[in-house]
């Protein structure tokens, strides 16, 4: 039973999210992937993509803008190198049905490149890796971030897109390490919270039409004004996402994903993977690691990333995740089933 | 002929480099790499990995901290997959000793992961890489900076490197791009100058003994204070070059470089190099990278990664590379042939 006024468990919201997502035109394999991704993110507090994305997820299906039930086709270009063509689908479906495929060249070569293309990604990327980290492969992925809303120092107009980049790494006797962080000063996402609360946000975030910084959430979105974190290295590791998830793909520069009006923001994304098994590295992986983190924590680095999620996931399979006013209303009957 | 007053030609540069580095005990093969990576970062304007490097060089092939005649030992252990074993030697001959090897794999599969352990790096990455990107690849590597200068913000000490990463694409119709960034807010190298010139750091570079922040370069060499470049997010990836180039490899992580007194700080550095063939991904790479460049170019990012070392390289091909006291000394008989 829900107690929809406290908290909700893990398998009955995946279930609803599922049927919601089917009923806008997703196949069942495309709606579990999404829900589970969707469901999983809300349990373990990253709500930004949680719940709060399920109207996106339901208009680009509703629309046609997303095929929810394109069937990803595999080509394997090596032993260790497949291109994925998500045939308009999102990502995450495409590199699940990959995934037999991606077993098998991690087991037979101790590595695996996939190059996914004309997909979309509406989601964090540790999910993409954390599964892999879990079977005990290290991983790295970059996602190109949909439209350009981050203008380098020195540009005169809007770039890259927020350009993600996420690692993991298995850590024996304990959970991945996993992190996923924008190139950008923020995410896009936070920085429309900041606006929406009247929050000034740090200096050195954004600037504004004429290039000057402010600390105005609204002036930088109007101005698309995102700076990349860390400056100048922040800008090098933004061009090097638009180089690997989108030029080698074959997917859409950010530049690009605005050129045709009325188009899907987030058309034509690409994304690349990178996993290695470790144990075929120079021996001792396991357990060199299992120091190194220890080592981290005693220094008193006692946040290291994805502990965070983890802390909430435990919270949430005990007592459920926290209901929410999104959650609330996508059990409510029919009030999703209508047009968006 | 030399003129020692104003200039001096690339080739000469090389070759008396090669005599000195043979002179204190490296292998003719190992020299002649030295001496180019050495003479190349000079000619490119990066000076701090140029000739002012070379005593480094020679104190540690004299003292026997680094074998100059090391025999590298290669280990395919899958298609795309080459652990390189320097044997104590310097990383960028052993690199160099694999590279027939490293061809094979990326005509054969269009990947190759290189995992070199039991190394020394004391130079820049970007010359590991941008051969590669000549001959049409993509690349990534990252190394482990030697011993612990960085502590990141909660740390009770320091914990990290300056765990460099660099990236290199093809740019069809022009140099490639390069980028090497250390993943700490400014270069070991940098500190010290600006400590040398009494010259404050920005805020944000480091911190005192105290973990509070500081503009004194010399409070923060004292405390090896350095901060991540980009807060906890460059924090991230410096964990991630540990995981990768130490962990993954086989090689030492930057904490455990001092645990042994007296032995070389660059003890048993690992360096991963990934590289893949751009071509075998999802399409039209060359022409797409060139598009992206020429848009980039044409927002006002009028100076991209490797640029200034380009300008410099062809004002040295033209006028000769600028003579220092430096490389004086080089030539002045004698002045290096006795111990250091």
């Amino acid at each position: 039973m829900i107690d929809r006024g406290v908290s909700i468990a893990f398998e009955p919201l995946v279930g609803r999210l599922q049927t919601l997502l089917e009923q806008a035109g997703a196949s069942p394999f495309t709606a579990e992937v999404i829900a589970r991704n969707c469901a999983g993110c809300e349990r373990d507090g990253a709500s930004s993509h949680g719940v709060f994305r399920l109207h996106g997820y339901l208009d680009s299906l509703r629309s046609g803008t997303v095929d929810g039930a394109a069937e990803p086709v595999l080509e394997r270009v090596g032993p260790s190198f497949l291109r994925v063509d998500a045939a308009n689908g999102f990502a995450q479906p495409a590199l699940r049905h990959a995934q037999p495929v991606v077993d098998g060249m991690l087991a037979e070569t101790g590595i695996a490149v996939v190059a996914i293309k004309d997909s979309h990604h509406f989601s964090a990327l540790w999910p993409d890796l954390e599964p892999f980290a879990v079977a005990g492969f290290v991983g790295l992925t970059m996602v190109v971030g949909g439209t350009r809303v981050v203008r380098p120092r020195g540009a005169a107009e809007p770039v890259f897109g927020t350009n993600p980049i996420a690692f993991a790494t298995p850590v024996r006797g304990a959970s991945p390490i996993v992190f996923d962080l924008a190139t950008s000063s923020m995410s896009h996402g936070d920085l429309q919270l900041a606006r929406n609360a009247s929050r000034e946000v740090p200096p050195g975030t954004g600037t504004d039409r004429d290039g000057r910084d402010t600390t105005d959430p609204g002036e930088i979105l109007a101005a698309r004004g995102l700076l990349p974190f860390g400056g100048h290295k922040g800008a090098a590791l933004s061009f090097m996402v638009e180089v690997l998830a989108a030029g080698l793909t074959g997917g859409a520069f950010s530049y690009e994903a605005e050129l045709e009006q009325g188009a899907a923001r987030t058309r034509r994304t690409g994304q690349l993977l990178v996993l290695i098994d470790p144990d075929r590295g120079g021996g001792g992986f396991a357990a060199r690691i299992e120091q190194l983190v220890a080592f981290l924590r005693e220094s008193g680095m006692t946040r290291l990333p994805a502990d965070h999620r983890y802390r909430n996931r435990a919270q949430a399979e005990r007592d459920g995740i926290p209901m929410t006013d999104a959650i609330a209303e996508i059990f409510a009957d029919a009030s999703l089933s209508s047009d968006a």
